[in-house]
């Protein structure tokens, strides 16, 4: 891809996490409820200090940061660059203000676009050009974050503030539940072609599979909300012995965002209070969930293999759902459906390095090999996830503790 | 005091409010850097709840509050009244804005105006007025607040921003220290006449007190800073056991907003970081680091009963030093000083009741009285302190390990 | 007194604990359920380094320590003699085994009898006795700490082991409570006389007392249970800030060591679990409850000034209700009694010291004196108070929180 | 297998864990320095619960229970049996004594061996027979779990007292680091054949494995300490985020028992203090130093099919080092050595289930499967392991931060 386009798709990428930064008031900006939810400000400074520490300062000499201190403070986990602002005091930078955070985007924008536009006669160009497209898949998946770290912060305020008042979708029944088999063999899994992948997508290898059946489409609301009125929070042998412990410290008794009251099955969203909808798709379970959830249901999670060999035989467009609607949508039609665009997928698998993986060289190469521990990889895409990171091969990953994602359950068995 | 001085008073306090929040970014008004540190957008709605739950809804039978809600949010500890919003998220409030923050303010304003107006033919007029003394004394108190709270919060930024970018003046040498003596006898401690008390500086009663001397002014920066260079951040014999605890616990090696970088003593002030000036007094200590240092020093803190005989003896105007600034002043000339204006003064008394002394019925009572146990009383007033509250008798009373508010060192002995 | 009398007192001291430890299994020795709870062995082997470390080393130039480690082991808190080794791991120390703890004992206590042998001639003889009459009454004081450490530890065993499988006699009326007055006037309290005393019951001094009433007897186990009935510990308006703290994070809903089971008012005693007897004096309430108790009942706790006043002015023998019991009994008619023998009493009265107090030079200093904040006096005695340390000037203190003592209730007002 | 040898392997397994116990003072026996490390006479103990609550209860229908409590105090972790005295508090049960547990010992061993008896005759025979022999190999695992539960706790001891006193044989040198190498290929795992095995080993499935080589021996204390010296505890690079984490959290900065004092490399063994050798195995690393030992070293931990495809080809007597000895031995000769018998070997596979894994029924079902998240996958056996239970689908599992087995390093690439 040339420089072109690639300086297209950056603009592009900066000027959609201002778009939908619109609806905040100033005081949201700095909004951290907890220390893995970053506030909007935050992440629109750490974008652009992605380029800036990484394209900026090695490839243009004379380029001169707008506060050398920014350097610690936007750095988000890359020991190899340096010291870092701590995580959990990210909400406690009121300064620099919206606008000053506003104007070193500026700043950083103008510099790449400088950069960028030699950057097809320079001995570095292909470098610079790789680079960029990292930066503007990792500000992606920032985007998305700010969805799901907003969510999260909002949800902290008893006034439950909605981020756009629309209202959901009424969307009380689903397509039923239905099994596709897949026969067993040895298949293919990993990234191929030329198109951007991530460093943990790589190198593509060999894995066998036994025989499974996925079903078609993602657990309901409804059917989760049997789960729980079958006692299930109270019911250690449906879950993993970490689960349940986890349970008992958290005193979790439904999902994130599920808020019951004066009798009525509420639900967060990011158009704040709403009508639970029994078709939808449950979200914001923890991996602990999905798994007990799963044996409930007399299944299994799926393996992130076996995911990915149901997904590379489909088309990614005709999967996809909707990916402009900030919730998940109720499956319609009985065709395996919802890979991308409703919810993350939790697998079983642990995140593992492939036979053959290689972290990039320097402080980049932080960037996921590093998080191979004790993290449980989600295969698909969300209504928040950026289409243009709906892949069959991508590798999302958290703790199976955390729930603050549009984190769902797909079965196999 | 009848109600027209009343309401003027009242209108006074509330404006000032507002113009000791001129120089803050509205970014700052959220901002929350521990449990303790209330945001000003939370001081400047809970003073008007105040208003609002001990007069407006009490004596206003068609009161319309602006928002339910808000008598959650913005109540502090007052149990009698219901539940509060827990104490350490009040920074997470993103909503109401400080727009909304400030209509809360002018509906509490019209309000209570609109009452006062009527208090005088009013049968409840007699408590309506002394509660709204007691309204504005408390809204003063967040005022002080105010300062402490947000100097503590700027402090946690790596850039420490200055709430005003003044230059501290350059003190660099104090008056010398002497001492004052007091013979022994039975003396009277609290308040007593017309003018506005709270109820824990009550009732007045007699104490023996052996002879003593005083300290004629603050223990300086230089003088703490001899302590600190003789060891005594690693010499328990010198502290208290709890201090000692407290020492090893919270790593402290100096008073709380003392900078040392690049071989340079600084000092982190409401007009940023600034040269550390050996004559001005040291504040930001705790309990335990002035009684440590007064062991060190051969000497100790005084009782309260102490501090109070000496105050009273002396014109409030002419001890006090310096009400307009944000940091304390040096001592000059050889007589008693200090008492008011620059630092509170820890005493080595522990906050208890006076014999006979009854809290108020109801919620209202909860304001003094249930914090008896495990404080240590202050006495004075510092630089932030509104002149009106100094006074012989007030007591202020912290935890011996609090370090954010202006508290500092009179010896006795 | 003469040292063939002290050393008579040496060696009864030193007898009386191995008499006491009598009953325990060998696996009882090490038994520790919390920090504050030290292990019978522990006790056994401190009290013998305290002679260790403030006789012999001092006074004997060839003393040889059996094991030069246990300076380090049974070093409680003394900073001035070195480290220690961690409070809360003391039931960590399988080695020394009980029997090596013994000849630990035995190793000192010849040692000691040599000493004392000679301390008539010596020309530290004067200072050589006095620290063995403080060596003896700081092991009275562990001997007191072994019973009520025990009894904690025990009670952390589902089996609720007895100490002494003895019968509690059953005891379910009281004498009726009655009132004494007092009247205002300047008293003296602290220590006079020739008698041994802790510092801090030093200087006598001066105090001024308003008039005040003292209940003849302490609260009872049905008394507190009406308290409990009527909703205590759900009422925060009854409670000290920090107390109502306490009740939530510690979840209290009754006396340390009340049990219910199965309908059954039971209460772990040293005897094992036995019925609860409402006419017995509740015992092991935090000074939090015993103050919500005392508000609730529309009084107050005394001073300790207060108490000293009433205690100076009565036999101590005939105020003493029981010594050999391991629980507290009932009071019997009308007078004021249970001064000593069945609970200590807490007092309103923060533990701070007397006007000129000086602590001892050298690590001995650290005694008492550094234990002066946060904690408050209790006076009087309990039923596992060795006797010869009641008196009306004895000031013990613990924190507010704290419930393993036999700590209970009497009146003021 | 039938009853009799079943029997005979029942009677010496029981034996054995007295004779283990034989160098204890009673005073060890209730030692407990963590959570994780149980104390022997809980081990003694719960291994007798295993055989009455999953044989003697359902299978002995008059059976009478010694003490009803025993099945709350020494259940481990089976919910589906009921309620768990707190793991970390089993260090408080100085009752039931030492002789009381010997004598539950008895009673189980008399209910067992008639309970074996009939039970050739008897319609469960088949289950009761399986079962007995789970609680042997449960009962071996607790027998490992003794040894090294009981080096911890003495670890937490200044004076490292000895389990037995023997002196670790002088090894500074080792036989040197060799890779032997592997095909790719599709492999079976997980067991087969009629052996006894547990429920993780099964069901015996296909892997693809690309090519590899594995090291044929151990990384050694001397190799490790030139990581260490290279400054590996202080590089971020050379971890996992969550290791780091670990790193900085515990303020590792060596191996579990490495002990430096006075300019001497020592080593805390079973045999007390020692110095470090450094032709021995480095042992009591956890799987975040293993991890980044071999990113230092530029290879990886072995995937656990990897391993088990080289066991599975190789005398497991051949491979296995020593059985008897209570520390690692060095390696001897270039052969591809010490699979078993020094220490496990971290492998960087998590713990989930193999496809088609299946627990088994009711409580006993939670042996294994509901810990199948967080853990990764140990390979191999120790010097403390029972020979009988070294074979090459075993499957141990603790969390990458657990240090206290001897837990070692192979390295594969």
């Amino acid at each position: 891809m040339g420089s072109e386009s690639i300086t297209d798709r950056f603009v592009a990428t900066r000027q959609r996490f201002l778009a939908i930064c619109e609806p905040l008031e100033v005081e949201d900006y700095g909004l951290q409820a907890a220390a893995f939810a970053s506030p909007p400000k935050w992440h629109l400074a750490h974008t652009s200090w992605f380029f800036e520490t990484f394209l900026l300062k090695p490839f243009v000499a004379d380029y001169e940061p707008l506060e050398p201190l920014y350097e610690v403070l936007f750095n988000s986990y890359y020991n190899g660059i340096g010291d870092q602002h701590p995580r959990d005091q990210r909400g406690l930078l009121s300064r620099p203000t919206l606008d000053e955070v506003l104007a070193y985007r500026e700043h950083v924008d103008r510099a790449m676009l400088s950069l960028l536009k030699r950057a097809d006669g320079d001995a570095s160009g292909k470098d610079i050009l790789a680079r960029t497209v990292l930066g503007i898949e990792h500000e992606r998946q920032h985007q998305e974050l700010f969805f799901t770290d907003l969510k999260f912060s909002l949800s902290a305020n008893p006034l439950y503030p909605a981020y756009v008042p629309a209202a959901i979708e009424a969307q009380q029944t689903s397509a039923p539940l239905s099994w596709t088999r897949f026969e067993e063999g040895l298949v293919e899994v990993g990234h191929s072609g030329e198109e951007f992948c991530f460093d943990n997508e790589l190198p593509r290898h060999r894995v066998f599979l036994e025989a499974f059946e996925l079903a078609n489409r993602l657990v309901t609301n409804g059917e989760y909300q049997a789960f729980v009125d079958d006692g299930a929070y109270e019911r250690p042998e449906l879950w993993l012995a970490d689960g349940w412990a986890a349970v008992q410290e958290s005193h979790w008794s439904g999902p994130l965002h599920w808020v019951d009251r004066d009798g009525e099955a509420l639900e967060f969203t990011l158009a704040g209070l709403q009508p639970r909808q029994a078709g939808t798709p449950v979200s914001h379970v923890s991996g602990y969930e999905a798994d007990a959830y799963a044996r409930w249901a007399g299944a299994r999670l799926p393996r992130e293999a076996e995911w990915e060999r149901v997904a590379a035989s489909r088309e990614t467009a005709a999967n996809a759902f909707s990916m402009d609607s900030f919730h998940p949508k109720a499956a319609e039609g009985a065709e395996l459906q919802q890979l991308y665009g409703a919810c993350w997928q939790w697998t079983q698998s642990a995140y593992s390095p492939y036979p053959g993986f290689a972290a990039s060289a320097g402080a980049i190469g932080e960037y996921n090999g590093k998080f191979m521990s004790n993290q449980w990889v989600l295969r698909g895409g969300s209504c928040v996830t950026p289409p243009s990171q709906a892949r069959p091969t991508y590798r999302n990953f958290f703790y199976p503790r955390d729930r603050w994602q549009f984190s769902g359950i797909r079965l196999a068995r």
